[in-house]
């Protein structure tokens, strides 16, 4: 029903707000590095159309609006190297927490880091696969549950570690759902494109140095495993963001753990998707809303 | 701005569905017991009318629609007893954990428990004070929350101790987030009515046998400092949805511990709101989206 391969969300020349489906240099394969996408009109999760006409990209978005962003379910320890580094046991069933949908930025938007996190140590990135489901679906099996994706993007699942696993009582989610602590994009690729998720180089950079390099075979519980357990009794939407955990190398699994900080610029990179590029950013209370 | 009293959704006898000011006989202050409405034209978060309009409510439905519903948070441990009969120390901070909007059922609606919550002991019940965010809103001062809250209801925070404690790896939110588990209304009660959301008795009957019984007074963080604290760095949108927490008197610290099973009917009540009543329904596993 998608007829977009790279579905992207931007701020055109014109001054106004568009999805498009991002037109790649032929060798480039970094949604980030597109210039130009052809306008798409219509439901992304239904009934759209590919556009003739061409726009000029002046800042990639975040690749679902607010409006289209659902529940953001995230899965904790997903690479047994990462469970390692973290001193816990491989899990059995998928570990699950959520962040709120204001926490989606951009492919480059800055990562506001809040004064209540900005004293502690422990401010942490996790670059990983994101699923996002495009049709409403419950009790799917593994068979079928790649036919409920829209397509795949890279995150990153910014943490706390102070507040998510001290000040947080034990749950997570504290600690990862700050506004923009989950950076998003650039773009969000087909299934057409990426018919098999398991295969996907995945990496981060602080400041240009890789942290993180591994690939998405590693995942203990694969994305279609994971859709099919998310969706046990409970009903996917259109909309719904799936981020797929990340794998070793974060900086609290470093001797001696090496925590972001001001001005640090993160880049989480999936291969045949692209890269997210945020700078951390620390910024003083404000009462002004970001959405 | 808000000019409901006790904003309800229903299915009126007309076979459409409305929001409504519930109209309570007088003597009645349980909304549950609402035969009719004023319906409400307009935005409930924004613009809108309470019409001279009077329909007879048919059915009582969550009351805010699938499409108002934004984030649902929800607090751990937040009256001291239940701490302790749950072997757990008080929290410095409140402890948050989320459910899917997915989750959210009105007031007369089965509990659906599906095959894989079944065959496992651990159904357990928590009444709870819920607060709908009505502005956009961050780092809020205490002095101020209040201002944000659009209304107050009762919620069962529905729990399978089994998925939540053990098999999720430590992160509740996989053993509360199944759909339907977070039944919520009857109606949404407006702060000119209850002032002080800190002073109202709060229980739980299971097959007509009280369970819970305690008053919003024992919460460790009061709403406007639940709010405050969830604000932090984070914008709290119109349709959030706040778990307060629930008393103490859960099946899971009773000794010996009693689950909830095929055919129970869980109320829990709300002084000035009224009452939730769900009947627990196994269910065969199904495709069929509930949304």
């Amino acid at each position: 029903m998608a007829t977009f391969l790279r579905l992207i969300r931007f701020l055109a020349r014109d001054g106004r707000t568009y999805y498009g489906d991002a037109i790649l240099p032929r060798g480039v394969t970094d949604i980030a590095k597109a210039r130009q996408a052809r306008i798409v009109q219509g439901d992304i999760f239904g009934k759209h159309t590919v556009t003739d006409v061409v726009a000029d990209i002046r800042l990639l978005l975040a690749p679902l609006a607010p409006e289209h962003i659902r529940t953001v379910r995230c899965l904790g320890l997903n690479y047994a190297a990462h469970a390692k580094e973290s001193n816990m046991p491989i899990p059995q069933y998928p570990i699950v927490f959520y962040k709120p949908f204001t926490a989606i930025a951009g492919p480059i938007d800055p990562i506001p880091v809040p004064p209540v996190a900005q004293n502690l140590p422990g401010l942490d990135y996790e670059c990983e696969l994101v699923a996002i489901i495009s049709k409403p679906c419950r009790d799917v099996t593994e068979d079928t549950a790649l036919d409920y994706v829209l397509g795949y993007a890279v995150g990153n699942d910014v943490s706390h570690r102070e507040w998510q696993l001290r000040r947080g009582g034990g749950q997570w989610s504290m600690g990862k759902g700050f506004d923009g602590w989950a950076p998003l994009g650039p773009g969000i690729v087909s299934p057409k494109l990426i018919p098999d998720p398991q295969k996907l180089a995945i990496k981060t950079r602080v400041n240009g140095v890789t942290r993180q390099e591994s690939n998405t075979g590693d995942m203990i519980f694969s994305v279609k495993k994971t859709i099919a357990f998310l969706s046990q009794g409970t009903t996917l939407m259109p909309g719904d963001v799936i981020f797929t955990g990340t794998p070793q190398g974060v900086g609290m699994g470093r001797n001696p753990q090496v925590w972001l900080k001001d001005g640090d610029v993160v880049e989480v990179e999936l291969e045949g998707v692209g890269t997210c590029t945020n700078k951390v950013e620390y910024t003083p209370t404000s009462k002004e809303s970001k959405i």
